[in-house]
């Protein structure tokens, strides 16, 4: 065995820019790998903060600050996309492996350069044509019709479905993208992981389903309720695209299945994912732990998982504000197979991410029942 | 459904004694249930340190210290029996749910006592008689014969088996027992989680590999290789002790399966065990995740395990002295099924616990072949 094979391995530094949930699992699941995490937040409450010894309060969006907090680091990773890109290109440039690399988050921030990226490579995405501005919108709208802003969209915002010309929204940020209205059967999307040696695995795909008030997930089970070519297919593309990407890290792919059954990319993600929240429970390996080994050029872990699953997020109550508490907990822990993930937040919102439901079942029948018995038991209120 | 029954769930504060390996697992099993934890150990570099933002330096043995320590939080647990029962007991007034109790812990830390609560209850365990100094063992004693000192006792340490009267060793610590040699066919253990709730649960039995340069725990097996009667035997014992004792949390008993196959309690410890690693990888819920519920009143998990699993501990290598760095750790990880869990020690010392290796079969021949493949595969060293 040469020495690239099997290098010894010293525990290393890993920066996480972003503190929130994504980070609170991916240092739950870097534990094992004797990993000294350094976080960077703005928030000095964020999920992050009890659990690692090294939170640094500060702004992800500033490139100084990102400098200066990664420079000493083995290795710079990311919870959310919308962090300076500056910063990482110093990084790397001063010898901090950065993963995912600066260049795919600029190309993720940007989503008119995500969208022509896939259209460039022959990847299946919804027709699509680039705006600069309301007037250039207007000529080129057909109704219905979807706008995205290019940059800064999070968790649906700055995505708008327009039926009519006088729906134009005054408040929409220029440049964008107009895209076809797709006829969408289901919401899929498939989680790769690649390593730095090049490997790429996915984890099986899942269904999303939406809360339309909140435009959040509100619910994905896991195998979908799709034909196992449309699951090969997922995961071809979306080894694809990690591949053309040259991502080193996790990416999350989101599909729509149109009703004529083509299956479109509609965006992606450079990071742990909410649709792959149930990974924790129902792999071997979760969507974190997956990530761990990507950036530090482990092999990566088998992803099948050991039955059907389903997760739930937890959102703060319509109207509820204030410190947290949380009923229902004992009858949902009281149910085999169904656990609860909080994330550490003190304060609930409307509708905010506090934590989410993980439901193992055996079959996709009893994981419908355990869905029903389970939905709304347990509330995040004040 | 009763107010009792759902109770509004309030993350909790949890302080643990103790920051080793097994405060570093609880940690991680105890991040999903929002629970801001807080630590006390001697050593400033303990494992737990880099994952808890309420690291305290301090003595567990010191009664003052653990009660500043825990009197303003929810629950205060131990990861290691040798702490302060003075202090825990003053907690406990103090109206500070202290789990273990207080009392579990003094039997547990007293040899002499646990040995007599098991005969007193009519459990078994070995023939043995209580010694107060060397004259009296030697009066008492008929050989091969092992003498344990009362108190003090750890992973083997203040244990002597004595051949002939001409061993008895110039240094034991008094008073003590002298115990029946027992001709051992397998070492087994079950782990007991017992509710606040009064609820019990096992995890299933395993069997136990010596390392005798170490005396340490080298490799378990589980399901072990034993008779199905056997397993719900010792089942069946381990909720036993746990009622009798009315602990609240873990309890591992140990056993000894004699050659005429007569299953005899050997010890017990209030807490995680090196004997439930595994269930981290092999189970839905660990044996930390069912303290954590245990401790705070919540419904027990399911704790069937998903097929057949193996842990190996990651010793120091035995000259070993220095920064610790690790060799192997590739060609495990390719491996499908074989995991690792280091516990964030920075110095490596001969034979010390520097982590585990988990290993996950379908079948008990699959694990045999996967421990061979494993086995001296990684290695700890400077």
């Amino acid at each position: 065995m040469t020495p690239k094979q099997n290098p010894t391995y010293h525990a290393p530094t890993v920066g996480i820019l972003g503190g929130g949930q994504l980070g609170q699992m991916l240092i739950q699941a870097g534990i094992p790998y004797g990993i000294q995490f350094h976080v960077l937040d703005p928030d000095p409450e964020a999920s992050c903060q009890p659990i690692c010894a090294h939170f640094q309060t500060g702004s992800f969006k500033d490139a100084d600050t990102v400098f200066e907090f990664g420079k000493n680091l083995d290795v710079v990773t990311i919870e959310i996309e919308h962090v300076s890109v500056d910063g990482l290109k110093r990084l790397a440039q001063h010898g901090v492996k950065v993963y995912p690399q600066p260049e795919v988050v600029a190309l993720i921030q940007d989503k008119s350069l995500q969208k022509q990226f896939y259209a460039q490579h022959g990847l299946p995405t919804s027709d699509f044509v680039l705006v600069n501005d309301q007037d250039d919108l207007l000529s080129k709208a057909t109704f219905p019709i979807v706008y995205k802003s290019a940059k800064d969209g999070y968790d649906g915002k700055g995505v708008q479905v327009l039926k009519h010309a006088d729906q134009l929204p005054e408040t929409s940020v220029f440049p964008g993208l107009l895209e076809e209205l797709v006829d969408i059967d289901k919401e899929l999307a498939v989680i790769v992981a690649r390593s730095s040696t090049g490997e790429s695995t996915t984890f099986p795909m899942v269904e999303m389903v939406f809360n339309p008030a909140a435009n959040l997930v509100e619910e994905l089970i896991s195998p979908p309720h799709v034909s196992q070519q449309i699951q090969e297919l997922g995961a071809k593309l979306a080894i694809q695209l990690a591949e053309k990407l040259e991502i080193v890290g996790l990416l999350a792919v989101e599909f729509f299945l149109n009703k004529k059954s083509n299956l479109l990319i509609n965006e992606a993600a450079p990071r742990p994912h909410n649709s792959g929240h149930h990974t924790i429970k129902a792999n071997a390996v979760s969507q974190f732990e997956q990530h761990i080994r990507a950036i530090l050029g482990l092999p990566l872990g088998n992803t099948k998982a050991f039955g059907h699953a389903a997760m739930l997020n937890i959102l703060g109550e319509p109207t509820e504000n204030g410190p947290a508490q949380y009923s229902g907990v004992n009858p949902l822990l009281g149910i085999e197979g169904a656990f609860f993930h909080l994330y550490g937040k003190k304060q609930v919102k409307p509708y905010r991410k506090m934590g989410h439901v993980t439901l193992l079942a055996h079959s996709a029948d009893e994981l419908q029942q355990k869905i029903i018995q389970t939905k709304n038991l347990l509330k995040a209120h004040a």
